[in-house]
């Protein structure tokens, strides 16, 4: 009677709501403040007062119809105007207006990005571990997603197994830099050999950069993807930067020197249309313009990103060092993953297996929760790894 | 390179468009007060104070991660409640938050309901004079739209028709009433017997009553089709109720009573899911809530309405009395309603014909503009209609 795909995915539970709903439960049980919830990743730093008060303002001193009326599909002409110069300042590109397309967040820029991409056989592939809804995205599509084993060493890309995985088939590559679950950020040297390989490939393959954490890097450069491989779309949202994930606001930028951009470009309008996005909520898309050029304050992300390395650490776990997005990725102290995120469990610390994320044998700690509340887990944390320690005897 | 099929949705340019198009560059030669655009059905009565008032509350007083958090799939619990009592108040119904899964906006409702409810073979059935996007929406799920003849004059449904056209293959019936384009509200009489033939069909099929007008009937009562026929979905939507057709916000009623509610829900929450839906805008959510059981002043309508059916009477045209929305469908003054909107734009009378909206010979004026300019417009319906005669001559 209804699409026994469509009420699977809308009713299999993930890991992560699971856990998060076990969290719920505990914490009426033995109270919020003895459970440490490393589940989620919804960013804590409260949205800045710029981007309220611009809000207020707007809504305020505009007229109505200027603010809720439609826009046309790819977004207000001078909020995309503004976007790109504001991208251009930053990273010495040469945008206009018609370069971009506003969407509701990133989750839609990326499927847009695939649906306007995907003919028949297509394939996509991305490199573990991945953010999950990649699968479920590109299968909607009609496509298949191959993912490139996990290069745990610094999670940056395997380009050996990378080059398995390339075929006549692939349409696109997608990257996430920084990374969601690993916190990595691609280096300059990597971002240029991907580029090299597809260059080299002798058919048109394309990036698609997936750049929700763009802002979010402790001390490293997140290199502009496009300065590297031409046939490049970003996807970007102001979800993490503006702390405004509810308010479903990014966009794709299209550069001109893709291969075909017309082309591009309207199959890109095509795929907003039939996914239902009429346009970008448009309070929002003058709300970022006027904010173009302003993020949030990261310092909370990385001192509790480097509070709760420095701990892990400490307690014996293996970890490569954060670098951006508030995840770390540690090497779990036994081969199931499940097993050990099961067992972590008991001292209400919640984390999630990195075979969610393609990565088995790893786990994922969000760390965009209260600084006390990491601090106050180190200890258990500690116990915990004692624990395999005798385990191990 | 990329999806044919989704190149050309996004770049094939609907008739609505061109005349538009046409329209902006006739206003830059001959000035903006000499156009008479009837070709877009965008809401003209500015967004009430109430609304606006409502956002700067939320946004002055609430936490920040409580406005701009990510809400749970259906929507924020607390809206969803609220909601469900205003409607409770309403249509003497029993709804509770968990019968309302909240979208963004009316075309994400109806194709998430086309989604859930889709699989492979079906068909779904609407009513001509419909609009358009419906048969873009059904086909991307992978159905088809089967379209019932129109009935010219009352444009309720044409029963007889129907009855052919309803199979095995039925999955749904799409219903709009207030109707766009013919500004038709649905009789009590219509529903009854459509929910008469559906019951007596002998297997399940469902009613998506896709309801944006619902607060704009003149006069005349809109009917609460569930109360005629358990399995029935409701779409609305905000954008003509509170103006607010920018930021994409609205909801689908799901009934207790309804065949397999689980099973239902379960594949809307799946279907929103795959169109990258996350969440509908969060802000909107809380101040619409707010706003429960308030609309707009719809008299600027009604007067606009009752201004342009008497002009267009008095100039010798044959149009259905205004019953709801911001439309008339009067009969063309040629069987080839493109040659008649052709004609019609030498007076600078920019008009839709109805083919494209599967009723031929009629065309669509929208009166959501200003007062002022239906007035000055009138003496050009009637020339138009005086060229006629001296054709006909």
């Amino acid at each position: 009677m209804v699409s026994a795909k469509m009420y699977e995915l809308g009713t299999k539970k993930s890991t992560i709501r699971t856990i998060f709903e076990f969290g719920r439960k505990r914490a009426a049980e033995v109270g919020e403040e003895n459970i440490f919830d490393f589940s989620l990743g919804n960013p804590n730093v409260p949205t800045p007062d710029f981007v309220r008060d611009a809000a207020i303002e707007i809504l305020k001193t505009y007229e109505p119809a200027q603010v809720h009326g439609y826009t046309v599909a790819p977004g207000n002409p001078n909020v995309r105007e503004t976007l790109a110069k504001s991208i251009n300042a930053r990273f010495n590109t040469n945008y206009a207006g018609k370069n971009l397309f506003i969407t509701s967040g990133a989750a839609a820029a990326i499927t847009i990005c695939f649906k306007a991409l995907a003919e028949p056989g297509d394939e996509f592939i991305t490199f573990a571990p991945y953010f999950p809804e990649y699968k479920v995205f590109v299968e909607s599509v009609g496509a298949t997603l191959k993912v490139v084993k996990p290069r745990p060493e610094d999670w940056q890309i395997d380009f050996d197994d990378f080059k398995k995985l390339l075929s006549d088939k692939t349409k696109a590559v997608i990257i996430n830099s920084p990374n969601n679950p690993s916190g990595a950020v691609y280096s300059k040297e990597t971002i240029a050999k991907l580029a090299e390989i597809l260059k080299d490939f002798g058919r048109e393959i394309f990036i698609i950069a997936d750049e929700p954490y763009r802002e979010l890097a402790y001390g490293v450069e997140v290199a502009w993807v496009p300065d590297f491989y031409k046939n490049t779309l970003v996807c970007y949202s102001y979800s993490k930067s503006f702390s405004l994930p509810g308010e479903r606001i990014g966009y794709i930028v299209v550069p001109d020197e893709i291969s075909a951009f017309d082309k591009i470009f309207g199959a890109i309008a095509g795929a907003a249309r039939v996914l239902t996005h009429v346009n970008a909520p448009s309070l929002w898309q003058l709300v970022v313009a006027k904010c173009a050029g302003k993020s949030v304050d990261i310092t909370p992300y990385e001192v509790n990103g480097k509070i709760l390395y420095d701990g892990l650490i400490a307690a014996g776990f293996e970890c490569v060092k954060p670098q951006g997005a508030f995840y770390l990725f540690p090497k779990a102290l036994e081969a199931d993953d499940y097993a050990f995120c099961e067992r972590a469990k008991k001292y209400d610390l919640l984390l999630v297996p990195g075979a969610d994320f393609g990565a088995p044998g790893y786990f994922r700690a969000a760390y965009c929760i209260k600084q006390e509340t990491i601090e106050r887990s180190l200890p258990l944390f500690k116990k915990l790894a004692e624990e395999y320690k005798t385990i191990r005897k």
